[in-house]
């Protein structure tokens, strides 16, 4: 379980897009949102677009991993698919804020990898959230006081990545997921090997 | 803090002879010990060879941070040139077994780099070990008692690389060390950077 979370205007959507290409092993858990989707979205790909009765139904029903209200709109990680992929043993990536992050810490015995990633300087995250041209000044400005309220979390991220480029902070991202492949109680096929050395007798 | 550790004959000693060499910003911790030099090392480049006598001062005046006893022989590590080489930026790595990281570990508050290799196969293993022309069979035979006893506590450790081709291995650690720099509470110069970002009024 991979969690990546950052404020608006860090490059999270593109630097998940990129790692989704580069990582057949990865597969996205596409979140289910009360809210409208916005012109360029495509339902099933960017989220599940449901009405809040659905939304209220699988919170009564456990079918929700981790939920969350974000401007009064709702946002849910469905539990069925994610259990599927790691059952098939292919990586989940959560792109989620730091209350699911929370929720998912909390649902889940799993050792999950998280990273947080920050804008490069505060002037070049103010020009990203401004060039969001289908956003209202009131959205824009609620934005910039969420973003201040998600950074103050980074620390609860093993994890951390300024993302001054995006070829770098994808090439990071790879280097994290190869090292945490390494990972001693990840390595689960080695109690075999190492057993079978260990009554040998020399 | 690097901490590797592995049986003899896993390819340790080649591994981090290696690591040394392609990182200018890692520096070996040279264990003292009162055992006799072998005939192709050096005092002060392998080990500092010292007295039991000497040996023993060092205990009692605190200045080991770790040591242990290895057939009849005292091996330690010195206090002093770890906490200088720390403060001028670098990182240290600590070729020694599980007990000196158990110890390692209770005598210090760093977060260690902990590794562990392995041996591709019990046969490669010992052919490893009988290679050595200079051992005696007894000390071959203690050996792989000790081997399968070092085995044993490889899950003491944070990752464990199986060592099918030393440029591979060297590789695995080298993504480690990339991804460790990248660990939230090891980027204290950030904490400037959020604070600044988060007191902004947007």
């Amino acid at each position: 379980m991979l969690a990546i979370s950052a404020p608006s205007g860090a490059g999270k959507s593109t630097i998940c897009r990129a790692l989704l290409k580069r990582n057949q092993a990865l597969v996205l858990s596409i979140s289910v949102t009360t809210r409208a989707p916005r012109p360029e979205e495509i339902n099933g790909r960017d989220y599940h677009f449901i009405s809040v009765i659905a939304f209220n139904d699988l919170i009564a029903t456990g079918g929700l991993l981790e939920h969350a209200e974000i401007f009064g709109h709702y946002y849910g990680t469905l539990s069925q698919p994610v259990a599927e992929t790691l059952t098939a043993g292919r990586d989940v990536l959560f792109d989620i804020d730091w209350q699911g992050y929370r929720q998912l810490q909390s649902k889940t015995t799993d050792d999950i990898v998280s990273i947080f990633i920050l804008p490069p300087s505060i002037e070049e995250l103010e020009r990203r959230l401004r060039r969001r041209g289908q956003d209202s000044h009131q959205t824009i400005s609620n934005r910039m006081h969420t973003v201040a309220n998600e950074i103050s979390h980074w620390e609860e991220y093993r994890y951390v990545i300024v993302n001054r480029n995006i070829e770098h902070s994808v090439a990071a991202i790879q280097t994290i997921l190869e090292t945490e492949r390494l990972r001693a109680h990840r390595q689960t096929g080695l109690r075999d090997f190492v057993n079978a050395l260990y009554r040998r007798k020399f």
